[in-house]
């Protein structure tokens, strides 16, 4: 992993003169994580003016800081700006990039007004695309992450039943998920059933689980730093023919959208072929987020899987399918995956089976 | 509570003329919650320029947000900025407030590009003021929250001994906490023992506890969306004298600082006071954070008790007492109450003994 880490920084100055900068100031801790392998929660990381990587942290990281990196200058800092400041100073001019999606307003006021002979570049997308395609390693982490999940998912599945509330299996799954070694669950596990399927990004209430009931739960884990994150839609002792329907569109959505995923092809155009299936059949305004997105130090992040995106896949990318048609006050369904993207498919990460499915 | 989130917005509203504000931008979910009780994670609340106050979310909270609050218009978004921008219309001029501190440099710009007549106004010190002092509805979850936290570690601490790893006393804990009816812990529960206890923002690994270890459990829980933190640190089976004395030097800056907490009384007088305990025995450079820190929907809000704060405490704020010594590679040592300001004292939230305790 050391030597990974060093090739990330040195990629990354590689594309200094190509981007014209003179230097680059991290803030992201996923991004510090990726180019350092320093996994707490807050610092800067000064890549240039000179030689040298900076990785300055307060007193609560320093003795973790030195611990886990190597080839980088740890520096105690008591003010970021400050810190920032002193070590540009060695280069008095020059344009520097940063992270303008992560800066604050506040922050980079600041720093501006304590460093006026410095040109600052606004360079999110560039090295957001950075950590996109991961390499065998990463690969392997997201994929035991993914295991990790599913195993737990499939172990508590017989105590789901009518009368069960959804808090409890939203723990026990968590539970599940920690004891097998992950490091924590990948974000808040969504167990919304009935009506509460209904809101995308329900949270685990006390609502117990009754026959005729959709259940969608939407979980993963982190292992070594990187996410899963899959959702299944099961059924409660019985379907209605209606939502069996809707449940094989949604279906037809995500399996059409995977089958599309390759290399070369444009993230809209995935968004595109899920939205026209479930569009073709008039749910198209209840289809009401993107069909996906990239997965790794975050759970969230490059590339966007929507309309609005204009990146291309690439091999090596991960990204999650996950279509969905939401009825407000009524129901939900959302059948999601993670996948990994080569030059002539997908690989699908995430090992539940996404046929319909009636528990209890 | 539906009518204390009116009451707030209306008091918000009454500043706007002593601030010289047509209207304000809020986009941290947690000033979002507190002004409308919309517990989503995005959205922009515009309160403004007219007299309604606007709540844009996108397709993914649109159920929800019209759930949760009342007195608000809620509004569907497919872009955050075209949505303010669409509001901020109905008054082509004007001054309009915004939090600094979370907006980031893009949003910011794509803000400013698309609403040129506007003037911007930094004021995130002033908004986060706002939470800061607490109604008796808000103390009565941070007590609830930390009463379900402290009793989940009394039920635990049988369990805390010789041989068990990190990870698990921490898996213990988390599970109790929420199967206590917490919505969640309070963040990340730190258990670290031995040399790992040096650092002060430890996550809890494999490392299995032996005799003679200091442990450091840092944890707290989350009720109706209010956090408590708090710290304890043990000693495993024995305590060598060096360290006991140590505990006893935390123990008094903590108890100084927690005694001298009253209406009135300057934030860095407090961490001065903690400090200038521990300095004097010589172990200044080993108390590498502040004293502590507001608490409340965010775990960590205003007031900051540092040397740095300009802030005064006042009565009904809820705030931490933490003083720690940390010994790289060897100890580290910190005591930490969450309490609450009142004009004559400070009331203490957190009710685990922080006496030396000998565990095992």
């Amino acid at each position: 992993m050391i030597s990974s880490h060093i090739d990330r920084l040195t990629y990354l100055r590689s594309r200094f003169l190509n981007w014209s900068l003179d230097a680059f100031l991290i803030i992201d801790p996923h991004n510090i994580k990726y180019l350092t392998g320093f996994s707490g929660d807050d610092g800067v990381l000064v890549i240039g003016p000179d030689d040298h990587t900076y990785l300055c942290v307060d007193g609560r990281y320093l003795t973790q800081a030195k611990n886990e990196t190597t080839g980088v200058d740890v520096v105690y800092m008591t003010d970021k700006v400050d810190a920032i400041t002193s070590i540009l100073h060695k280069k008095r001019q020059g344009t520097v990039g940063f992270e303008d999606a992560i800066a604050t307003v506040h922050f980079y006021q600041k720093l501006k007004e304590k460093n006026e002979h410095i040109s600052f570049r606004e360079m999110s997308p560039d090295i957001d695309l950075l950590r996109a395609c991961k390499t065998e390693k990463e690969l392997a982490c997201i994929q035991k992450a993914a295991d990790i999940a599913g195993n737990a998912l499939q172990d508590i599945l017989p105590s789901v039943r009518v009368g069960v509330c959804e808090k409890d299996i939203a723990l026990e799954l968590e539970y599940q998920i920690k004891k097998r070694g992950a490091e924590k669950p990948a974000f808040e596990i969504i167990v919304a059933s009935g009506e509460n399927s209904a809101l995308p990004h329900a949270r685990a209430g006390l609502r117990k689980i009754i026959a005729g009931d959709v259940l969608v739960i939407d979980y993963g884990a982190v292992y070594g730093g990187y996410h899963s994150d899959e959702t299944c839609t099961f059924f409660i002792e019985k379907v209605e023919s209606d939502l069996k329907e809707v449940y094989g569109l949604v279906k037809q959505a995500h399996d059409q959208a995977v089958n599309a995923v390759c290399a070369g092809v444009a993230s809209s155009e995935i968004d595109r072929i899920a939205r026209d299936i479930i569009t073709e059949k008039g749910w198209g305004n209840y289809f009401t987020h993107g069909t996906g997105h990239g997965v790794g130090l975050s759970v969230h992040e490059a590339p966007r899987i929507s309309v609005k995106s204009d990146q291309f896949l690439a091999e090596g990318m991960v990204i999650t399918i996950e279509p969905g048609i939401y009825l407000p006050f009524h129901w939900g369904i959302r059948i999601e995956d993670t996948v990994c993207v080569t030059s002539r498919r997908a690989e699908i990460l995430t090992k539940m089976s996404k046929e319909l499915t009636i528990l209890g």
